[in-house]
């Protein structure tokens, strides 16, 4: 008998989904960074919970403070992609026996690290006893009612912006996971990338404040998945006509004979938001960002028609909707 | 060299929050059944976060909906404890590879039950690739401050009271997982106690709002640890004179050999509320109690000497701070 074909985290996400009675005017659309429950009129509780599961989210070389750091960024991310501050955090944390008292201090204090880093609390948890390590992480905070980011909203006509240049993690990734060469300046940057990835939070609240932007999304599923991702919500399309390539990445890139484009639109874990910003207050959002000490580099437009279309070395090509997948040891 | 002593679940979130910044002015302690945050003056977003994983939390013979069920189930019992209503969940899913569409939609619609059950929504969640099943689940409700039943608070003198009978869930679990043999009536009552449980969040509710509940936790580590833990929070000891057998549980216990004490008081996943009583609302908190379709069951009183004493079969003994310890295949 064949094997039945392995179910993909958004299938999964899928079938779940149809299984569930629906929650009555739900402020914000299942499937977007976050979700909302009503408080009272206009006001928002928004949650996130997103776990780190040893075997695939953590590359070898990275440490445990790293990786319980990384787990309260990867959720910070998607806070920082709809524009909301997280204020409280609560971890579920499932440990391998035999961890020792000095393993669990270090995933203590990468905790800690990482929500303080975005002014928010660890204020509870729990914990069990797993095979894998696996840390769950919740993040609560207030917003308001047509205030957020959301995936939808886009419109043709629409600037398209990333806050940060790509390539970096899938780079380090690579250096990583399979002894990938570049010069040593170049390495510590692209591996610093993946073991201490840092949230746009400072961005997305900056953005969120200019009224400018119509649609956002973190780009953790890489920036062809995201593009891809609000094309689909907002029913619009995307025209790429500059690529963010990080310097570095495509450095390596080169060093090793990989497609730039590839490397930059297909690899993951990179949490940069992408948005799209009105026209007319183009300069409003781009200043906002540099002032919360950011940048905010235009790639492309929205378009009417439902695809990703690139324009790269002179040449068009479609983009896939073709998301980053976890590695597994 | 000999191996390290492994570390105990209380004693690992001890070491994690030693590691973390303390949230100002938190209107929980850390280490009640579940966390807060502050909204606005006096308004608190109700937080709480635990873990079900497969290897220690799903017996044999539970099915993938009755685990997802149960994983949601044992949350709402925190929240029942505090006497709060969850609004919405959600869930951080682990799956093994393998799972079929059919499991997930087990796990879907076994998720829906526990959290319609309560009056709940599923709002939200993320998957991803783990070695056991693990489903991690988070609650979010309303409260406000001075209306929730907390840990500490009780007072020599009052009353202590439980929700339902004991030793049911852990007799299920020895049927389970060691065929120990009982009459089918008796045994199917018990093994239900274990595959269905139930959350007291109708009870909870209706005795928070009576004002008559001084301290209160729920009983899923054992009788006597939720004992121990009041104790310890609220700076007081116990004189249990009244056993809250289930007689399914006694008659287990006759047939094969048990300790009918040992049953009651450190069997585990048994989820009643633990509550103490102002004497002089008694009557009001049990006709609340029953109101909301349940029973309280008057079992001893509250001491000024941090210990708890129990008086079974005209003998006095001192009941063990020792919590349900969960199962590993």
């Amino acid at each position: 008998m064949p094997m039945p074909r392995a179910l993909g985290e958004r299938e999964i996400i899928e079938i779940i989904w149809k299984q569930l009675d629906k929650m009555p005017k739900m402020p914000i659309a299942f499937g977007d960074d976050i979700s909302a429950c009503q408080i009272e009129s206009g006001k928002l509780a928004l949650l996130k919970t997103d776990m780190l599961v040893g075997k695939t989210d953590i590359p070898r070389g990275m440490s445990l403070w790293q990786a319980a750091r990384k787990a309260v960024v990867m959720n910070v991310s998607d806070f920082a992609a709809k524009g909301a501050q997280p204020r409280a955090v609560l971890v579920s944390l499932g440990l391998p026996r035999g961890m020792t008292r000095k393993d669990v201090e270090e995933i203590g204090k990468g905790l800690d690290a990482g929500a303080r880093e975005y002014g928010a609390y660890i204020i509870g948890g729990d914990t069990g006893e797993t095979s894998d390590l696996v840390i769950s992480v919740s993040l609560f905070g207030l917003g308001r009612r047509g205030e957020l980011m959301l995936r939808s909203g886009a419109k043709p006509g629409d600037l398209v912006a990333v806050t940060g240049l790509f390539g970096k993690t899938s780079a380090g990734l690579k250096i990583l996971l399979h002894h990938m060469k570049v010069e040593t300046a170049v390495r510590e940057r692209l591996v610093e990338s993946v073991l201490l990835p840092r949230a746009r939070l400072k961005e997305g609240t900056a953005l969120c404040g200019t009224g400018a932007v119509t649609s956002s999304i973190d780009s953790s599923d890489g920036l062809a998945w995201s593009l891809h991702e609000v094309a689909k919500m907002s029913r619009v399309g995307f025209f790429i006509d500059h690529i963010p390539v990080d310097e570095n990445a495509a450095r390596f890139a080169e060093m090793n004979g990989l497609d730039v484009a590839e490397l930059t639109l297909y690899g993951g874990e990179e949490y940069e938001l992408v948005v799209t910003v009105r026209p007319a207050l183009w300069m409003k959002a781009q200043e906002a960002v540099e002032k919360a000490g950011g940048c905010l580099f235009g790639i492309g437009r929205v378009t009417g028609e439902q695809k990703v279309v690139l324009r790269f070395n002179g040449e068009e090509q479609v983009v896939e909707a073709r998301g980053y997948e976890h590695f597994a040891i």
